[in-house]
């Protein structure tokens, strides 16, 4: 079963690069925590089904995020399919980034905020105060010669501070690349984004200079909106997606945990507008479907459950 | 809460007019018998919310359909707020009309198909035979000073013979629009179809003559796609959308019960991007959660779950 399939969309990109975070922002905000032999077949299934940039795991206190706490274990249970530029990890500072750097990592993610508010409640810092903590980690991975990419958090909307304006969220992402980012992560983290909106988000970096091609989008579904502003940043010229294989990191039906874009819906969506993917979507359905039974409930992906509940 | 709101998106319209199907084809397709008493209330919230055209009941046979066995007692149950060119009900063919004309309603809709599997399933005949069953129940419709509206199924997929030919779906819509039909609703019944189909069909659709003005489009969330696809058709002129109050129409657990777009979810992505609907989403939100309650289980709607649930 795949979407129709009517002519290529010329509004769309060729090609899109997936960065599946299911495994890392998918699993950190489970209430389960998976066990870590299961999360290395979870990678292993996510790589086997086509998926080429997978983030695998947090190096944060473990503490802070007890189902990432196995960082190091995963890595070594994952060997070399678990290493190399295509296999990020996020990592706050340089405690975390020590971590990495001795299980051996290709690449590592750092994840900043747009909002004073949401820096403060998530890094305990201002803005300001995160973007020198994140200085000697991405001078680091540069050295180490790493990849670097850099999240935004709250770029649309903040719960504390309301709507964020364009242009703060633009001087954030400057001073992430400013660092040595290579890549940018646009986050709507609590879901409240619209097409509108995420158009002016890009016009908004696009006259501030900062290059199409270094930008990812990456949208929770916390209000439906995920998939119709990741097709509006593609038709902007975006060619890099953040997706959680089957939705994982929202219960749908709890507030806060708000749901990822699920890899299969975004997949369902580009290969019916003939976007290449290099995904095979029935081998990630059953690796989703896999992996809600290992979580004891229902994957949030409509794709997955249409093309798997049974009556 | 709402969507922030940067600034009004030039590729949408000025104002979109809602059809709201939730207490005709979302209660029908609810496995819940909802009392009728009940229904006129939600119907009365859904107009109080700002919503201005509410299809209300649908007179099939009601042994097809016991969900909305009562269309007479509720539109008298409703009284004025049922009648009018703004409440239509369904009909499938004389027998059904002689009904509603008896209920003194002021609009109907009758329900085509696009495939002759699914008009020989739905109707028992073929595609050309239905539009024979519909010649009378439109002449006299128009007779009596009443509204048409036609529904065309399966305009992308069908579940037996797979993807449809964009230039049946056309040919189809025509010969409705032909019969004195005054507005198309083309329906993704399976919720199949993907942004660069919505935009094929439509295209043909405009190349054959058929007024952007009496389309209007109805997406299913099967597969994910309702939304995306539904500002696809917006960005294509569209201003008409036909959408379900709490995405009613649709367990989410179940694989034949499609869901339809929930209009909470198109009104956020709406007003986020300064698009007029009149209508008070947070009433709507009220008024879904208070039927949500009445079914038995929680909404499909992305928006109503994240503005009600409480952890």
């Amino acid at each position: 079963m795949r979407a129709p399939q009517v002519e290529a969309d010329p509004s769309l990109p060729a090609t899109v690069r997936i960065h599946e975070v299911g495994a890392r922002d998918g699993l950190q905000n489970e209430s389960t925590v998976v066990p870590t032999d299961v999360k290395a077949e979870f990678i292993r299934r996510l790589a086997a089904a086509g998926l080429t940039t997978i983030e695998t795991t947090s190096f944060v206190n473990p503490a802070w995020v007890p189902q990432l706490a196995d960082a190091a274990e995963l890595l070594t249970e994952l060997g070399e399919a678990g290493r190399g530029p295509e296999r990020p990890v996020l990592v706050p500072n340089e405690r975390g980034l020590d971590r990495a750097l001795a299980a051996g990592v290709g690449a590592v993610a750092i994840f900043g905020s747009a909002t004073e508010t949401f820096a403060r409640k998530n890094l305990n810092r201002t803005v300001a105060q995160s973007l020198e903590m994140f200085r000697p980690v991405v001078r680091r991975s540069l050295a180490e010669g790493l990849r670097v990419r850099a999240y935004v958090s709250m770029c649309f909307g903040d719960p504390w501070e309301g709507p964020v304006p364009v242009e703060q969220v633009v001087d954030v992402s400057i001073a992430l690349l400013d660092l040595g980012a290579e890549e940018l992560s646009l986050g709507d983290t609590i879901g409240v984004g619209t097409p509108g909106h995420v158009r002016a988000l890009l016009a908004a970096l696009e006259r501030r200079g900062v290059p199409r091609s270094a930008t990812a989008v990456h949208f929770h579904d916390t209000y439906g909106q995920a998939l119709a502003n990741t097709l509006t940043a593609l038709r902007e010229g975006v060619t890099i997606v953040d997706s959680s294989a089957g939705g994982l990191g929202g219960c749908p039906y709890a507030r806060s945990a708000t749901g990822n874009l699920a890899t299969e819906d975004l997949i369902w969506a580009l290969h019916g507008a003939g976007v290449a993917t290099g995904v095979d979507l029935e081998a990630l359905v059953a690796t989703s479907a896999w992996m809600s039974q290992r979580l004891g409930r229902p994957s949030p992906s409509r794709v997955v459950r249409a093309l798997t509940v049974t009556e």
